[in-house]
């Protein structure tokens, strides 16, 4: 799917004052990163290494895992179609939704038709590969890590494909990287865009036992990741921006509430961003409303498989920012509900 | 193959004077580039369009042609993968060469195995797809335009892939995009990175006619260019760096002659770049001699399928540096042959 995914911003120039359909902070303070990349623009006269290996020792280094349990990708969606090409072939595809579409169209692309499920020991019992974001895009759902330790350590012969994009911005137990990349059947994503607030980079990466990640290498094609993009990445490993995930969890916990309390169905969530539904009428039209009204952009949900044309997604941001969402949100259900 | 190709100049940190590795232009001058680029450094904090439609509605207006006839590729190795990966399953693939790798490294990763031919008729008449670099990488061979273009027309059932990175570098007649685009068994492949000499962008793009566009956009992957790389596109679409071209092609000749005349097997070539073959011992170790003894890099090219060991690629750059490797190749023979 290349439209119809969230932070749309860019189809409404200057209409926009907040921004709520991402599923990251939009305020970092990036002026470092443009400092450097400043100094380095002489990239572009050159090739960048035909596979970012210094990117990878680098990664490998601060994550304490060997250069081999690690592959750097054009971002996660490249990662995801990586191993989708690699493992879906033949193979029975289990995905844990609803969840972000990529997993199931990168199947799809592969020549597989993935089954949803609605967990993950449902997944691992049904298929040979499972797909699962954790937390979950869209509804901020953590599974807890213990547990699914304990299901990819009973289930050998399945393959557990976990995206931790989304992991920076919860407080519940992550999986342990070093621990999983001992086990053969787990291959987790990373996403530096969530991690770092750059999606305008490209950058991800995958961490595996070494044996997986020589096998998924062998898809990568020559100069896959631009070179600025690459030495951007490493600056920002020894240079991460700060992300005020404590105000962000708690905005997140307050607008729950509040949206909860007007007659919104929210699916409690342990991130930054969570889904709602809407009482009455669709997500798309609140969405435009939002826009004309208020100038405030949401996700609308709609498009993610199991959800409904009530549902949308949105992120918390700077206080007064969700207050002007919160007290639209409760315009529009006085006037529509 | 991700590692084996030229301006390998990342590895020898230092030690290079001068980068003969390469096939394009050492010293384009990109400071309007770079200022456009520190203006416009906040893409890190937003994502790209999911597909690059703005810059394919800008480069198909400066091309005359319509924007379903264009497809915007993280660099042409992109668009060669996602060509294979379509037109490859159960289609006897064919490849002119010796030529760049990456045909059939696409062919074989999307399942097949091509097979070799010396000119495109042979090509045509055993093959459904036929890859054909034109000017050819790595000797500069230019296949006369008006010809293919016959060959086109008469071949309505075999899929012509032709790559014309190399075109901007070259005086023979080129095939006429904007008549090519109204055939539907040819695909072009173009790129930014020969073009406008900015390898480190990695944005290529292939014109075709609009069934095949509509076809291959299927396999797209979202924000599969980078945002800061797709604004630089269309900035140097509208400013694009000067490149001497007489200069080189000048150059060119006039190094083919000299290295021929000393011994070195030389390929005439029609372009910047061109192949020698040494008359004794091997490219590689005359590449480690050049970079440990002059500081000058050349394109060992025996990793081309059907090349020998002896075969090495050079690219003309200014005059008083293509002496240098000329009197350098000339000490080898001295003390070697």
């Amino acid at each position: 799917m290349t439209e119809g995914h969230g932070d749309d911003v860019y189809r409404y120039a200057g209409q926009i004052k907040v921004n709520f359909s991402t599923n990251i902070w939009q305020y970092p303070d990036l002026s470092a990163l443009k400092r450097f990349m400043m100094s380095r623009l002489d990239f572009v006269a050159s090739y960048p290494e035909p596979e970012p290996y210094s990117l990878e020792r680098h990664l490998a280094d601060r994550l304490g895992i060997v250069d081999d349990q690690i592959m750097v990708t054009a971002g996660v969606t490249d990662a995801i179609y990586t191993i989708a090409r690699d493992m879906a072939a033949g193979r029975r595809c289990g995905i844990v939704g609803p969840t972000f579409a990529e997993y199931a169209d990168a199947c799809v692309a592969a020549g597989n038709e993935p089954v949803y499920f609605s967990d993950a020991e449902k997944a691992a019992s049904n298929a040979d590969v499972v797909w699962l974001c954790n937390p979950n895009n869209p509804d901020g759902r953590a599974t807890d890590a213990g547990w699914l330790s304990a299901l990819i350590s009973d289930r050998q012969s399945v393959m557990f494909v976990i995206d931790t994009a989304y992991s920076d911005y919860c407080r519940a137990g992550k999986l342990d990287m070093r621990a999983m990349s001992g086990h053969d059947n787990v291959i987790l994503l990373h996403s530096l865009t969530k991690q770092f607030c750059v999606p305008g980079l490209r950058v991800g990466y995958m961490t595996a036992a070494s044996e997986n990640i020589r096998r998924l290498r062998r898809h990568r094609m020559p100069w896959a990741v631009n070179a600025l993009a690459s030495s951007c990445a490493e600056f920002l490993v020894d240079n991460p921006p700060v992300i005020p995930v404590d105000m962000l969890l708690a905005e997140s916990a307050r607008m729950q509430r509040e949206i909860a309390s007007m007659g919104y169905d929210v699916t409690p969530s342990a991130t930054n961003f969570f889904l709602c539904a809407a009482p009455a009428g669709t997500a798309a039209g609140l969405k435009e409303w939002l826009v004309a009204h208020h100038g405030l952009l949401i996700r609308d949900a709609s498009n993610f498989t199991g959800l409904t044309s009530r549902h949308f997604r949105v992120a918390a941001q700077r206080k007064e920012e969700n207050d002007l969402l919160i007290d639209a949100l409760r315009e529009w259900i006085g006037k529509y509900c």
